[in-house]
Order: C-alpha cells, then sequence, then structure tokens
C-alpha cells in the first residue's frame, strides 16, 4: 500500500508555474519528479537523496584545475566557468543535484562593491558598512546585473536534464557580518553590537542584504534553479531571542520574495540547534541540520511534518570507511523520524577530504 | 530571616586545608569568606561578586605599555609581569576577583614544545601532533617546570589580601585541537576526525593535556589560587554525544586532579548551551554561560542548586549605557533562578572595549 508520503503532488499551481520562463526545467526536464525535489517537498522517493555542501570545490582534482589562475569572485562571475564547476561533482559523485557554485559575497560583486575573498583568510572588504553614512552608500542593484548568474545558470541546466539544480545565497545576518566588520571575525562583535547600538543602521545594511539576496536568488530561479538553500554561516554566533529580534525578518524578507515561485527552500546554518524553529517560522520548506544535533532530536524540535537536510559530519569523511558507513546508517535511520530527509553533511565537504569517498558515499545511500 | 543560602559554611575540610601551604591565602587571607568565593561555593553574598573574562588583557592600556617589547608567551612565564598584569584590572575597576594571566597554550611552553602566539592569529606550533608517533614524543612534565607560574601567582596573592585569585587551564580538547591541527582553525576537524580515525592517538594526546593541565592549575592553587576555571574555547564544535564519549572523560580527568584542594572550578565554553549538563557532569562546581542562552534556561537545565557564571553579552559593552544596564539587569534578574550567581561576561572582554564601561559596569553590579 502506498502511503500518502509516497503519493505524487503536483509540483507547482499554475499561477506558480506561469512566473516561470517556459524553458524552465520543472516545466520541461520535470526536475519535480527527481527524488531531490520530492523529497522536498515532504515525499520518500525510492532511494534517499543526497548532495554535499561545497560538492563543488577544492575537494576535487577538476575544480582546482579549471580554476587555476582565476580569482574566486571572477570565476563565480565567469558564466561557462561557474557552470562546469557546477557540473563536475555531479557527473563525479552523482548527487542528486547540482548546487550552484557561487559565494555569499557574489551579490556584493555584483552590486559593484570592494570586496575580494584572498585564499585562507575569507572575503574582505575595502572598508566596513559600521555606521549609516556608510551604509547609505549603498547601491539599488538592477535585476540585469545579475545577468552573468543567470547565464551561468542557464548554461547548467541545459546540461542537467532531470537532475536539478539547487540555487543559493548567504543569510542577511552572515554576509551583513562580513561588512559590518570589513571581512571575517570568530565573535561577530560588529553587526551584533550594531543591532543595539544603532538599530537603525542595522535595519539599513541587513535590509539591503535581504533585497540583494532575494535579487540573486531570483535570477538562479527564474533561470532554472529548482530549489534554492539560504546559507546562514554565522547564525549560530546569536541567542534565540537575537535571533527572533534582529535577524530572522531578514530573511524571512529573502525567504518570502522567493516564495511566489513554488521552488523548495532550505534554511541552513551551523551551530543552530537552539534556532532551527525559528530558522523554519523564517519560511523554510526544508531546514538544514548542522552535525551537532541528531536529526530526530532535530524533527522533534521542528515538527516531524517538516523535511530535514543533514547531517553526517564531515569530520568523519576522513576517518575510514568503516567509522563513515555506521555513522551514515545511523544518520540515515534517525532521519526516518522527519516526514522526508535530504541526505547531506552537517556542514561543508572539507577542502582536503578525498573525492574517492565521497564518490562512494553516494553509492552506499542510494542502495541505502 | 536568613535562608540557608545565606547560612556561612565552612569552606574546606581540615583534610583539605592540611594540602595547601599554611600561607595559603584561604587561610591567612580568607579569600573563602569574599563574596566571590562565598557566591561559588552557593552563597549570595551582600553584592554580586563580579569578574570578567579577559580582564587582564588589551582593553587596558595599562596591560599595552606594560606588554610591549614581550612576546605573549614570554609575559605569561615572567613572573613578575605576568603578576602585574593580573593585578591591573583589580586594581582599576575593583573587580571581586582577579583572574590568572596566562593562555591555554602556556603549559605547552612550560613543557619545552615549540609553540609561540602570534598577533592577530593566536597558537602556533611548529609541527602539529596528529600521529601516534608524534603523540609518543611527548614528555613527561616535572611539577618544577611550573615555578615560574608559582612565583608569579605567589607574588600576586601576596598582593590581592582577601580579593581571590582565580587559577586558568584551557581544557584538553581545546588544547589538544590546537596540537592536532597545529594552529586555529575554525572547524576543529583535525581532532574531531582523530577520535574516530585513531582513537588510541586521541586518547593519548588528549590524556597528556589532561594531566599537564591539572599540573598546570595544581601550581596555581598550590601557589594561592582560590579558584580554577578550566576553559574549553572550543567545545561548542562537538556533539554532545562526541562530547560524553569523546572529551568529557579528560575534563574530568582535570577537575578530579585539583578536587582534593577543595577549591571551587569554574567549568566554561562557547557555543556549549547543549553540552552544559554534560560540562557539569565532569566536575564542575560553577557553570559558566556563554550569551547565547539566558541564565533562567541554563539553571532549568543544570539543575537550580547549581551556581551558575554569566552572562553578558560582550558585544553590548559598546552598545551604550542605557542598553548595557538594561541588558545587565537582565541578565542578573535571570541569574535569580540559580542558587548562586557570579557574575560575568558570556565571552571574554572584546580588546577595543573602553576601559571606563567595565569600571562602570562594576559599580552598577556592586548596587544592584
Amino acid at each position: 500500500m502506498t502511503t500518502p508520503n509516497h503519493a505524487p503532488r503536483p509540483m507547482l499551481t499554475e499561477a506558480q508555474l506561469s512566473r516561470l520562463p517556459s524553458e524552465h526545467p520543472l516545466r520541461t526536464a520535470g526536475t519535480d519528479r527527481s527524488p531531490m525535489i520530492r523529497a522536498m517537498l515532504g515525499d520518500r522517493p525510492e532511494h534517499p537523496p543526497v548532495w554535499f555542501m561545497r560538492q563543488a570545490g577544492r575537494s576535487l582534482p577538476e575544480y582546482r584545475a579549471a580554476r587555476e589562475g582565476t580569482n574566486m569572485l571572477e570565476s563565480c562571475l565567469t558564466p561557462d566557468l561557474a557552470s562546469e564547476i557546477t557540473l563536475q561533482p555531479v557527473r563525479r559523485h552523482h548527487v542528486d543535484a547540482a548546487i550552484f557554485f557561487s559565494d555569499i559575497v557574489v551579490p556584493l560583486k555584483v552590486a559593484g562593491l570592494d570586496v575580494d575573498i584572498l585564499p585562507g583568510k575569507g572575503p574582505v572588504m575595502g572598508a566596513p558598512f559600521n555606521s549609516m553614512e556608510r551604509i547609505a552608500e549603498l547601491p539599488e542593484v538592477p535585476d540585469s546585473a545579475f545577468d552573468p548568474i543567470r547565464e551561468a545558470v542557464a548554461l547548467t541546466v541545459e546540461q542537467l536534464g532531470s537532475t536539478p539544480l539547487i540555487g543559493f545565497a548567504g543569510a542577511p545576518f552572515t554576509v551583513a557580518a562580513y561588512m559590518a566588520e570589513g571581512g571575517s571575525s570568530r565573535d561577530h562583535l560588529g553587526p551584533r553590537t550594531m543591532m543595539y547600538r544603532d538599530p537603525e543602521a542595522w535595519d539599513a545594511l541587513a535590509g539591503w542584504v535581504s533585497r540583494v539576496s532575494a535579487q540573486f536568488l531570483s535570477a538562479q530561479i527564474e533561470a532554472g534553479a529548482s530549489a534554492v538553500q539560504l546559507f546562514d554561516s554565522w547564525a549560530g554566533s546569536v541567542s534565540e531571542r537575537d535571533y527572533r529580534e534582529h535577524v530572522m525578518k531578514y530573511s524571512a524578507g529573502v525567504l518570502s520574495a522567493v516564495e511566489p515561485y513554488g521552488v523548495p527552500r532550505i534554511h541552513f546554518g551551523t551551530g543552530t540547534g537552539e534556532l532551527l524553529v525559528a530558522m523554519k517560522e523564517a519560511g523554510a520548506d526544508v531546514v538544514g541540520v548542522d552535525y551537532r544535533i541528531d536529526l530526530d532530536q532535530a524533527a522533534e524540535r521542528v515538527g516531524r511534518d517538516t523535511p530535514l537536510q543533514g547531517n553526517i559530519d564531515p569530520a568523519l569523511l576522513d576517518a575510514g570507511w568503516g567509522v563513515l558507513q555506521k555513522h551514515t546508517m545511523d544518520v540515515l535511520s534517525k532521519g526516518k523520524a522527519a516526514a522526508a530527509h535530504i541526505v547531506n553533511l552537517g556542514h561543508g565537504v572539507p577542502p582536503g577530504t578525498d573525492p574517492a569517498v565521497l564518490t562512494r558515499l553516494v553509492e552506499f545511500i542510494h542502495e541505502s
């Protein structure tokens, strides 16, 4: 007998479909019947679908070769290179989705800000956006500025067929944290102080990021992404109260801006065990869980009807196959507590990971 | 009427006292009747006692002057300098305790390892301890190697009178994480992978750190420290299961090694909301809480009979007096949920903090 969970569901309403171009893969290639999208909609497809955060990246020799001599942001904004890098892990690992190769500061570069990504150091800004004067300088960004993104996405989905592409953007808190500090920091005191000392400046900054993040995700969806992930790397540095008072609405702004398209929205951050409910309430269809708590605990917190994504510990990718296999079986088993389970890591693929382990892991998960 | 909480308690048993030298301040200066130590023992003294993590440090101009031209580890191991730096914030802010000026990697330097602290980068090791071969090279350290520490502590308590000195050590996970990686990292994959790939090597490494940390704290207590804090900066990067299976026993080893002295033991880490119960069970008399959860929540988790330390958000030190005052009142009010409350920040004093704010904050807390 088929359980209600296994019944085919219509993916998009007519109104939603009409918002997508006629050549969108949800209409033409049928990515909505792929195991990945079905799971994101609460279904349990024939095999557990899997993708890996940062699957397109330094763990792959073909990535290092493709990137050679091109800096990170330039790579993200060169359509055929970004597309090639996005496709590499799908070819190699046979994962169930591609994740668009990009970076959380790409919208800042698109907006014309002085930003770069330095190897081993992460994003650096020419000067921090830590005052109302500075923040007032932030430009409105025309949608056309995202054309290189659209082009890269279109090139990619053309080759992906029924394998969905997941679009990607950094969440406002994380992006605004880099902007407020002018770069990386451990404690994110800059944005956290600004929320209290100058709530208007914080609102202006996070509101601006919220708008460009929404433009960035919309461009990806319109060009062919079948799902999106909003990635809040640093959300775990705030208390739940601060999250609800000073962070959540900007993420909700991004998620609600793309809601009309009807594609599933994943919301993920690290160290966010205590924030999962708020992150769901911000407008997530799928809640991403880091490796710090078990999926059955997460399901209890957010409600068992919410599809969960996660949460193989990246530290175990290099711990030997036996250990990894046992851990993966545990993750799959605990994932059954949720309505649906998109298998992933609990954080990004570490750069030193042996890609053969990832390929084998996908195979093992598909056979589970 | 005096509640049982306010009744004077004997601090140490005769057996415990006999383990301390006759000139120990707990015997001579009566630090056990100080507001700080009374609160750590579960009492509510006339005013809430307060100290600040990293109160001895870069926020003070007199610290920057004293340190000029001397590198960090050299400063920690120069008794009169370490003592002077330890005393500075007590003189300036009138806090209720001094915290011994040191660093979590000091025991590694004392053990003769190739370690340094680089400005803006943190600890760096000559080569990582990431294999059994390397770990087997770790020396047993004679207690006499900690003589510069004893000397600094003795010089300090001589001048502190009835104000207690809190001793300080890094917890084994955090120190071993630096050793396994050869320096700082964000995700601590090195130690977390080692626990699974090579549990024997992990055990040898964390066990070694546990022993030298116990020696380091014992030296401080024997020379006059009236309490100790075990500081696990990175504990928040492991799940509760991993903490209990691969981390807790090494911290418990340190805490139980100093238990016979009878001085209160504080256990603190950041991002540890989900680990507080385990951190208490490791052998803490006082549980330190970071700024991410409220003290009443923390009290509910660890039990209301446990004295709590914390948890003013360091991000608010620079948010304006009105905001900080309101927040501090909230922290004091929520701290009433616990048997006793040692007021502190939820993490260290940021280097850019205006020291006048800290002085004013101590005054405000003392008048509360």
